[in-house]
């Protein structure tokens, strides 16, 4: 039985912190495990928000050397960038034309943008399209989503559906995608108690140095009220267990910054490998790159066969 | 000094008639006489509104059959299909991030098309962002246009002096093009005096048979208080001119159904070729569609080294 087909595409927040890793970088390792995975680094979608060609390819550059580091294995996860399939774009079009304005005016993320400022881009009323395309040419099974973006995958859904009942012709063209909610640990608590986010300035970078890791931890708020600091031990407990940590945490109550030191050490020890690891792939990007590439080669082969289809069932196909 | 470009797309409305014709089957073919010029079938605009594959297929090859039977000569003018091309819609996304959903939503187009249906979809919304994609891929100089399509262009010029201004970095990536406005003989009177137009009933088909331009002239209209019957002679001086038409009308003065046959010889002559290449054309559609197909090739490799351009531009190009 061949396995299950996954997909999910990722964006650079800037430097990768460990909130990244637990709340979707690990997931996606895991997953490979067991999933056809396929990963692509969405670099179209992110030009509503990033007009900065050098920003634009540092980000491409960063994001993949962050999920090779991380273990993402190129032999189980064909890992590519959106831009180097053009069928995802082609795709978007033939969608524009089965989807009406009010229907996707009702998007949440529209709703939210268009809340805020008036001037928001066509690509962010379009986006939901692309990314329907994105989904829908590599027709997975699954597609991991937080809980907050569960419209998006229902989007794609109501696409396929639409497409597939006016172009039917006696057979799907496309496969209903079903939504893989991943909220369980979706929320990674920061240095201020709060969720770990590059916007509230409580991280911990993912491939930080010693020193890194140590200021931050040091940084840890922490109340004297407590008897064990609740934020340093949610942190802790990312990398290891309640099992092993509760007897620490109790022999050692109102002693922060011992708690803090033994954190120091801890993280130092599951960050050092990551950070290694991220630093061979830095020495040699040209050697990344061509994995990326070969990878959008493989995802192209799957998307061109898919639009093959879908050009036939709308009649541009003559030859 | 290399030839200036010209870029028209053209979309079918049903059988070709000579309001087609003269409107701008032939305008083409004398404007590639001095342009380097490409014509595209706009397959992927036609989705809007024809969402029937077998039409579509159908469309495409009569346009194709239309405009080589007319003389367009593929030495000339490279002649290709919008979806042979994926460029134009990997480009209308990268318009859509730097486009605003006010500025998009001043379109005529799509004022008008909301003023009669609320349900309009994406497509006729977004269009405008695919046609100046269209454009501007191939740098033309200018892009002929009926007076009331003047905002089409002018959206894509601003699309290229915005996407110039944010992404410039000290050069232009698209020329800025120019309207040609083609009023002149843009309307063509049909059998009952009003514009020709498939719509009204009024039209008399470009590749008629003998028969058929009988019943269509036979059916004109015309008003017994007339000396000079206006809608025989508005369709007479189509293929005649004044000077020759004049005296023979004078001569006939109410003489309606002798004008008439005049003018039924006359049509015949001046369509019998046309008709004749079409149906040579026609017996070999594998030829035509190899032109159309050779015309993609060479449309491609124009729009790919622009989108190179593009994707170095925008920052997505890191190989």
């Amino acid at each position: 039985m061949s396995k299950k087909v996954i997909l999910s595409g990722i964006q650079s927040s800037g430097r990768a912190h460990i909130g990244n890793y637990f709340g979707a970088m690990k997931q996606f390792v895991d997953l490979s495990e067991t999933y056809d995975c396929y990963i692509f680094i969405a670099d179209y979608h992110a030009l509503h928000s990033l007009q900065n060609p050098k920003e634009m390819k540092e980000n491409i550059t960063n994001l993949l050397l962050d999920y090779l580091a991380v273990g993402l294995d190129p032999k189980k996860v064909t890992l590519f960038k959106q831009s180097d399939v053009s069928e995802h774009t082609e795709l978007c079009w033939i969608f524009d034309t089965i989807t009406t304005m009010p229907y996707l005016m009702r998007a949440h993320a529209f709703k939210d943008a268009e809340a805020k400022n008036k001037e928001i881009v066509v690509g962010t009323f379009n986006y939901p399209m692309l990314q329907a395309a994105d989904i829908l040419l590599y027709s997975p099974d699954v597609v991991p989503v937080g809980q907050d973006q569960r419209q998006h995958v229902e989007i794609s859904r109501d696409t396929a559906e639409k497409f597939n009942r006016i172009y039917g012709q006696g057979g799907q063209t496309f496969k209903i995608p079903e939504p893989l909610i991943m909220d369980a640990v979706a929320v990674v608590p920061g240095t201020d108690g709060r969720k770990m986010s590059k916007s509230y300035g409580n991280t911990i970078p993912l491939f930080a140095e010693y020193e890194e890791i140590k200021k931050a931890v040091m940084s840890i708020v922490t109340d004297s009220s407590e008897g064990v600091p609740k934020n340093v031990y949610a942190i802790h407990s990312l990398i290891r267990s309640a099992v092993e940590l509760d007897p620490i945490y109790k022999s050692k109550t109102g002693k922060y910054k011992e708690l803090k030191e033994l954190l120091i050490e801890d993280l130092e020890k599951f960050i050092a490998p990551l950070r290694e690891k991220r630093k061979a792939f830095e020495k040699d990007i040209p050697k990344a790159l061509a994995i990326l590439k070969a990878g959008g080669e493989k995802a192209k082969k799957v998307a061109s066969a898919k639009m093959a289809e879908v050009r036939e069932k709308i009649g541009v196909q003559v030859y």
